[in-house]
């Protein structure tokens, strides 16, 4: 085995709790210059907990962490490409952002660009989406836009609009996006001072698992780990057209934020999964709850369920991942971003009608016979 | 002006993204030994993010920066007094902990304790909490139990089964919370290089303006900073108890996490205003949301409403905020703790019935006549 090599850490001259925002504190790895207007809320530098629980349902000395970045400061890992995006955006003279999207990107959106001095426009389509999910873009200052149409429509408009005015579309077509994300693979090499085994991660539009493939490619080319992770991608079984190998028209899955039919980044992924010597497997919803469940309830760690595919993924392949490994598992999104899932799958947890008596309440605890 | 004396950093001998939670990045400030079981979920090292709408707001140089401590592990700052509190349980053999709480501190400990392989025991009145407060709670695997009485019942309830029972009381009243808290004031100084001159912080049960005046008296003791800030409290007008210096009965305000009529530590708060020559004033519900939609609108920070009434209380008395000082505000919790609140402040953001076309899309963004 080579030695590792990693350069003397020049990150370390300020105090660790001062982390400056992922742009700032790997801008040797990002396309930046001194001149260009870093647009930051501190995003990255998310934990990489340990979960023990987990690892021994694998056994054989496996070591599992998930890489929470649902602690990124708009809930979920689009903070590290939005960063970037938006800081990209300011650079080159936009004076808005869009985007179509319902969820986690709008969000990340509309707070980057506020902090820009943009402004972000969010097309959904009318009478589709409800209030909930845009109400985070909305606290941002979003301006969102129902059209007569479509997902498929709002998605051609924004293209359109992109190439008519000064407005960057921050959609998963965006370059800079994966650029940003890709930082996530180099907090785990930081944290663990090697590259993992393993690294699972869900899919929908892929953009994710090719960003952290890129991180630790790049990271290897710089001397600062040896070895690359197989890339284990994990699909909802309802919505995972790159195990089946074609367009699924009507995705269907708890796990919102990977349901989709046709992945943006579909080619980057299978090479992705070539390089990597990864696979790409589907685990069912009812295997992503019972994940979600797991990790809440035995780690302490609440998370989207789309994230927890990662780890339904892991537990599905068990018998594969090899002794003494090490995984790491990618949380995607927090788990407030989806209060009805909790409430759904937290029913029955409530004990009703108990007298307000010190013996009373010690027996239904078990601690009265 | 005394010279700064800070030690040799031996924090930053790992890379900066390994934060090990912080107990651990704390050690040597904290009541633990090398025999202490820790637990954690990586808590801590939550960005200090500056502010620049809201500082120029008051203008003369003033910098304004947020401690977003919405981002720990639960989504609040009650994880700092939490890993402390439960550490400690551990160590002492406890079997199960208890608390009486509806919101951030129930999720905070039923985390904790999975974590440490102990029970949560979660006290409410029946009949009064609805399910969407608990969920958090019952996905970490909390055991809440509804009692017949009010919540003074559920508070003596679980005073007297912490007194019988090998069960750990992690209200209020358990001293290792602000020994976990007060990192915080750490975090600050380690970020800033220096202490603020201003602390703003919501205060409800005033546990935490104890804490973080207990870091930063600790830190000055040990030559990490000079100076000491003065700690500004704010209390939202209708549940101000420490304004109109008597009990609140019935206290009432949007503010929920800070809605408490008797302070529990109201004795050191008073001696915290005393020392810190600081001041405690009362902020409305109107100016805590409109604080609270600066945030979100302006500088693409989400947080609870009851953390932006530490930005309320600096808006209203900026004119007393020193030239070219440094102001601190706390944001204790994540705003996605708190949907409805998102709900009801973002109505009327979105415009719908557009035709799904170029020309018309362009005209509603402004962009065409």
């Amino acid at each position: 085995m080579v030695a590792t090599k990693i350069p003397p850490n020049t990150l370390n001259t300020i105090p660790r709790s001062g982390w400056r925002g992922l742009i700032e504190e790997y801008r040797a790895y990002l396309p930046v210059t001194d001149t260009t207007p870093v647009v930051t809320l501190r995003e990255g530098n998310t934990p990489l907990i340990p979960v023990p629980y987990i690892s021994n349902l694998i056994g054989r000395n496996v070591k599992v962490f998930v890489k929470y970045d649902g602690l990124n400061p708009t809930g979920s890992f689009k903070d590290r490409g939005m960063t970037m995006a938006i800081t990209k955006a300011k650079e080159a003279g936009a004076k808005a952002v869009i985007c179509a999207s319902t969820g986690n990107t709008s969000a990340a959106a509309a707070a980057y660009a506020t902090r820009a001095g943009l402004r972000a426009f969010v097309i959904v389509p009318d009478g589709y989406v409800a209030l909930g999910k845009l109400a985070q873009a909305l606290i941002y200052g979003a301006e969102v836009l129902a059209i007569d149409g479509n997902f498929d429509d709002a998605l051609t408009i924004v293209r359109e609009i992109a190439d008519n005015y000064p407005v960057t579309l921050v959609n998963s077509l965006n370059p800079y996006r994966l650029e940003g994300q890709k930082t996530a693979a180099f907090e785990v090499v930081d944290t663990l001072g090697y590259a993992p085994d393993w690294v699972c991660i869900p899919v929908g539009n892929a953009g994710n698992i090719t960003a952290y493939w890129m991180g630790f490619c790049q990271y290897q080319g710089e001397g600062r780990c040896d070895s690359l992770p197989r890339m284990m991608g994990f699909q909802a079984a309802g919505s995972a057209p790159l195990i089946h190998g074609h367009q699924i028209m009507k995705p269907d899955t708890i796990a919102t934020a990977i349901r989709i039919g046709n992945p943006a980044n579909w080619d980057k992924a299978l090479s992705v999964r070539e390089a990597s010597n990864g696979e790409f497997n589907a685990v069912t919803d009812a295997e992503i709850l019972e994940a979600y469940k797991i990790l809440g309830r035995e780690e302490g760690i609440f998370c989207e369920p789309a994230s927890a595919a990662s780890v339904a993924g892991v537990l599905k392949l068990k018998d594969q991942v090899p002794d003494n490994g090490t995984v790491v598992c990618v949380l995607t999104g927090n788990g407030l971003k989806d209060p009805d899932s909790a409430m759904s799958n937290s029913e029955g947890g409530i004990k009703g009608g108990i007298k307000a008596d010190l013996q009373e309440v010690a027996k239904v605890m078990g601690f009265e016979p």
